[in-house]
């Protein structure tokens, strides 16, 4: 938590004071922060800026701010779509803690061959605003990704892929020959997407075990290229970082 | 569990049979490969090569295999140390497994600030084999990186770090106005390392809450730089695949 993000509702008098009544967050303060009255805290406002607020008063139940001064943009979000096969509910959290800190900017967790049936029952897709915000936490951010859910692969690839893609699209495949920054070298070659880039808008990124041979066909069908990103086959969460990591250094250029 | 790697003592007959009797290896290829009598697995001598193998016969204890065929190289390692700041002990095994599964030949584990006490009592540090073999068979390699722990951060820095950088070193720090981009820009005009590269052969990664001032002033002071990897602050084991795929896509070029 290197920041506490409040919702709008809990703050007063023209956002100039506000109160903590969120438990992890008062635990966060007292217990990792070990922050007094009269301290310095970082705070954002969801959806709105960050900053800092000072601490006037420390109850069970509920901390109370003042001089809170809000001026502080979020970091720009990615112009990114990750699309997830809904991974093992164990590390769903990680997952989306993970993709929300590095700012993606839409989340869709698809069905996929070798998800589990039994993953779409999981209690933890519930608790989906509670990772986005431990990952906005983290991050120091205030604007959530859009988090959606598609329980058919095929569907969404053939029928609303093509809206989806404004840009272009990769998938990420160990077995494929193509490596990512061949891709990236070959889009240099070809005309830009309208914000100048030429960099994939949407990625799909597979569970344990990654995609089958059908789904990389179906999606290579729909114009998204299956790209590896070394030799090595890695878990889905460092996949996805390493993936991200990468698509952050080409942003840059 | 990409590939399955076996011990030499598990190789008989001029390697062309072997036997898998750990039970983990064991409980992977009937459980979830579902493999059969007959049926090929993807396996590995450890620091040996890699291949495939055909399964002779499967008991409670031990499947046996014939037809051992090991003929391709494991990937290269990648020219890097990675010193960790040793983290809580529940996140150690997928950060030893997500390194070792990158490739990285070195790993130490060194004390920090930050690093609570009780972390160096941890039964987990007792397991570093084990989550490197996990590391490994992720990976499909068969080389283990050096994991090494150092419980004094100080004399280290002062007096090892010299003779470890052989080339150039990196601390990563969310608070440093240089980000590795430049870093590596700033590199290209200067002299090459003896190998062609300008990336740091040696990467300091923070626990969580990162490094103090003293620590990166003590890092600074030996010509280790400090560098950002964007404007957002991310978990350690984010940090470290970013890190790591970002250092990967430069060596590339």
């Amino acid at each position: 938590m290197n920041c506490i993000l409040l919702p709008a509702a809990n703050f007063q008098h023209d956002n100039a004071s506000a109160y903590i009544n969120d438990l992890a967050q008062i635990a966060h303060v007292n217990k990792v922060l070990g922050a007094k009255v009269g301290g310095t805290l970082k705070v954002g406002q969801l959806g709105g800026s960050l900053g800092t607020a000072t601490i006037e008063n420390i109850a069970a139940d509920s901390i109370q701010l003042r001089d809170v001064d809000l001026t502080i943009d979020p970091p720009p979000k990615l112009n990114l779509t990750v699309v997830l096969a809904l991974p093992r509910p164990k590390v769903l959290r990680r997952l989306i803690m993970d993709m929300t800190a590095l700012g993606v900017n839409d989340i869709i967790l698809i069905n996929s061959y070798r998800t589990q049936k039994s993953y779409w029952q999981s209690p933890m897709l519930n608790r989906l605003d509670e990772f986005v915000l431990e990952g906005l936490q983290q991050g120091v951010d205030t604007m959530a990704p859009r988090v959606t859910l598609q329980k058919r692969f095929k569907p969404f690839v053939e029928d609303e892929l093509t809206s989806f893609i404004t840009n272009r699209a990769i998938v990420a495949h160990p077995y494929s020959a193509l490596s990512f920054s061949q891709y990236v070298h070959q889009q240099l070659t070809k005309p830009k997407a309208p914000n100048g880039s030429v960099l994939p808008s949407m990625v799909f990124i597979g569970a344990e075990g990654g995609w089958i041979d059908y789904e990389i066909d179906l999606l290579t069908a729909q114009g998204c290229a299956a790209v590896n990103i070394g030799p090595r086959i890695l878990r889905t969460e460092a996949a996805v970082n390493v993936i991200l990591g990468q698509w952050l250094l080409y942003s840059q250029y």
